[in-house]
């Protein structure tokens, strides 16, 4: 069985999010943080490091850095390159062809501005609008649901027009992927309650009526402009509760005949929930899976089964590679490398089985990488 | 590794639907409709080519019609046959022993009759009685709840002497698998529903109280008679709603002791639930796994996938082949032979792992493909 | 592709449970009881026997006891051994280094008892305290619940002084995962609905507010010990709603901060759920997931595959290998020579990959085979 060879396919990479300006780390620690979800002290000191993930991690980075795999080593031999320098190095390496950037996280003031990261990784940079983000601060600022929901509808108006090719959703972090209809008192109560948290200093928008309510004036901008809008789904930190992260939720959303013209992004192949995402993207037109190969945090095993998983369910016109990317320029370049290697195995697989010819293989590879994400989020113009 | 060589085993398909009279198709798009479950206009036009399945498909009918492997070429190929004479020559090339048929779907007037689709075959027809269908029928034409379960356990009293080997269920698609029970008067009351929305046109059954009341009805008669009763699990059209299509939710139906002789069929390998059905068929003495080649539409990859887990956990004499064919002649014939090939390595594998001798492998695929659909239907008398 | 040689590596058995004093089987229906866990009389019958689990024990043991690999051949074959000295044999070669037995069931009379047990097979005995078997005598034996709870602290006060290397909860047979927290009064009420039930005969506790409340107690002590808590989660037998068995449904008590003291032990690899449970164990500092290779009773295959997902989500220092073992020494046995097959093959594979240097891998494998047991339950004191 011969894998099909994606080595030169420049990436176009769906999903991921900004890049540290500050790239030094005090100690193995901190730098083990970057690489778990985890927010608890124990997992970088004593078990982060023994991820079949790390493992992988550390033995690319000293071929990066030439040095040996140990983990030390080739923290020293990281901290002596230039963070920038480091940044655009291994953007290259990965052979990015554009990034789409999630900038709602981290904040914008500790990260890479676009314009200097795309230079440094000589590709493209197109922003995304976190959603969430953007309600919070409406829902302080303005009064009533309905100016509230009126200023949404303000921001969202034209949004290709202001620069953004896709909207995000993290409400699978919020409230559930279970978007339903609530009515306008509910809502507004909802709102309320929404101020009095704000008022005693959290402004985290985790009211389900008022978030749904929202959800939904953002869902008909979308459908109405055909955006893209994606939704985190399955495995993130343990702020999501991962029953709720099923993309099966999405059910009442997806059925909706009035959003059937807003193309829903499923991130992060839905892991573990691969075959449900694979299933609504078989079935609902307007679906997508992102296969992301930076985060989750996977051995080569578990991302070669969900690749396997993805193309055999749904239709290869609707996968998409991504990295997850954040923080470190290294879930990039990983992420680059190793979706490239499990796609081209898995449709080497295809071929040896009789079901793809090695043409048709190459071309899937391409659409996968990058053709997919220039049609749908019509980067080609 | 070697396969084990399945393929002069005849199968017993014990789950498909009947093969539509006319096989002609006006464009690409409508052909390409029989092998999508999805109904959104988007999915023929511009994704269900793109499936590994599909892709598979059109390999295979190249070799069977014996031309280039394109598309077009395939179905202009395919247009120059005579219906009957394809229906005949493909299911002859499955090598289908008998074929278990549910008759509620497609509309008997659009499909081959049973006695010619034998003819042509070579093959025992064996019909299926579909519940749903019936019990509409029934609530339609009687008066009280009380006569409506009188009229059913009429119609269901000798369910072999009226020739259907087994029932069949869809209530995944239309109230969920988790059948309760309900008071009188909460059956009676979804009764009247179900009336109202038939005065308004609606006729389709899907009152939860009312349906599953009746279920109840008819799985009495099914034990008291060791009537097997297949139930829809996992992956369909968009329909189902797929966080109900879990086969877990039959817990209560399964934990009943009045209901032990009613032999469970689950279909579909509950695809993706495949190892919670096997798991099912290994703690439950009445409970089997259908395991299905045609439909879901996947890649070979994900059929070995759900056969290895099915055989690593439920006993193999749970296990049923069936294709799940409906429509067009190809379903029958492409499951037939991936159901042979999956099963046939996997049972390889099983021998290389030290697991099976070679002798009990073989008689293991046979037991799968034919042998134990002849027990538990009571064909081989 | 070369497996990693674990052969030589010894075994805490990180969770099993006693061996039956007799050996002896009436006849092959009641032999095969022990490897099932359905109830139903049909399994043993027709179906226990027809497992590729139950195929590869009649072949590893038609090589223990040097025989034809035929069941009746097997039996006869056992029969003839001493059921004591069959047991040390068994559990010596093995290679058992520790067991962690909970003691809770089977009931201790029909069990040889652990001095003799740790005699027979060579190595020490170390009792886990099933906490429903203690909760239900002190809520049969003390009055009120603030009594019932502190009779409870008083047991738990000190549960390493008491001679139990961790505590066992089977709160996912009784009343699933999901332990909530209820008010006094609910609890209380719950409590007198117990003891009406025990009144009539029943003194099992399977009622929510009461169970869930005793719980807490005991995770506050637990907490307060660093005393590991293992939980059944996933198959079992079909008392267990395997919908409720989910670990997901664990996130309440996970998230609460005063439980982070407590190590949380998921067992069984949380099957069919192993990448969920795999997942906890990469966000949660606390939590731990057991593999378990001699019950769910699995093909080799299925083995492969919940190794390879555990290994590639959770880190290896969070892996901990079981057998489950219980009431017959050959799950014990093949437990410790499918875990350490298994687990060799998936280090093997992840070496292929460049994921792991050799040493690396055999490092992990003692790790999950001894190591990380030794550490979490404090053993090497």
């Amino acid at each position: 069985m011969e894998n099909v060879d994606l080595r030169h396919v420049p990436v176009v990479d769906n999903h991921c999010h900004g890049i540290w300006r500050a790239q030094n780390f005090d100690d193995l620690v901190s730098w083990r943080r970057a690489f778990t979800e985890s927010a608890d002290p124990g997992m970088p000191r004593e078990h982060a490091a023994t991820t079949v993930f790390y493992r992988r991690l550390i033995h690319r980075l000293a071929w990066f850095f030439d040095c040996e795999p140990e983990e030390e080593t080739v923290l020293a031999a990281r901290a002596r390159r230039d963070a920038t320098e480091l940044v655009g190095a291994m953007l290259r390496a990965a052979n990015v062809e554009a990034l789409l950037l999630d900038t709602g996280y981290p904040p914008p003031e500790e990260v890479l501005p676009g314009a200097e990261l795309g230079e440094l990784g000589e590709c493209r940079i197109e922003p995304m609008l976190r959603l969430e983000t953007l309600m919070e601060r409406l829902a302080a600022e303005h009064g009533s649901l309905g100016e509230v929901r009126e200023a949404l509808v303000a921001e969202l108006d034209d949004v290709r027009g202001r620069g953004y090719v896709a909207l995000k959703s993290i409400v699978a972090y919020r409230t559930g992927l279970d978007v339903r209809e609530w009515s306008g008192e509910e809502a507004e109560a909802s709102l309320r309650e929404f101020r009095r948290a704000a008022r005693e200093g959290s402004g985290r928008l985790a009211h389900k009526p008022l978030l749904d309510t929202l959800l939904h004036t953002a869902f008909s901008e979308a459908a109405r402009q055909e955006v893209p809008v994606q939704f985190h789904v399955g495995y993130g930190d343990p702020d999501t509760d991962l029953l709720l992260g099923n993309p099966l939720h999405l059910r009442a959303v997806l059925e909706k005949p009035d959003y059937r013209g807003m193309p829903v992004v499923l991130l992060h192949e839905c892991y573990p929930y691969t075959r449900e995402g694979g299933y609504l993207a078989a079935v609902y037109e307007n679906v997508y899976l992102d296969l992301s190969y930076g985060i989750p945090f996977l051995g080569y095993g578990e991302m070669l089964s969900f690749t396997r998983a993805a193309l055999g369910v749904a239709p290869i016109s609707k996968l998409l590679y991504s990295s997850d990317g954040i923080g470190v320029p290294e879930l990039h370049w990983m992420g680059a490398t190793d979706g490239r290697r499990a796609l081209g195995q898995t449709l080497g697989e295809l071929v040896a089985h009789g079901e793809l010819r090695l043409s048709q293989a190459e071309a899937a590879g391409e659409d996968v990488l990058r053709g997919n994400a220039l049609r749908l989020y019509r980067l080609s113009g």
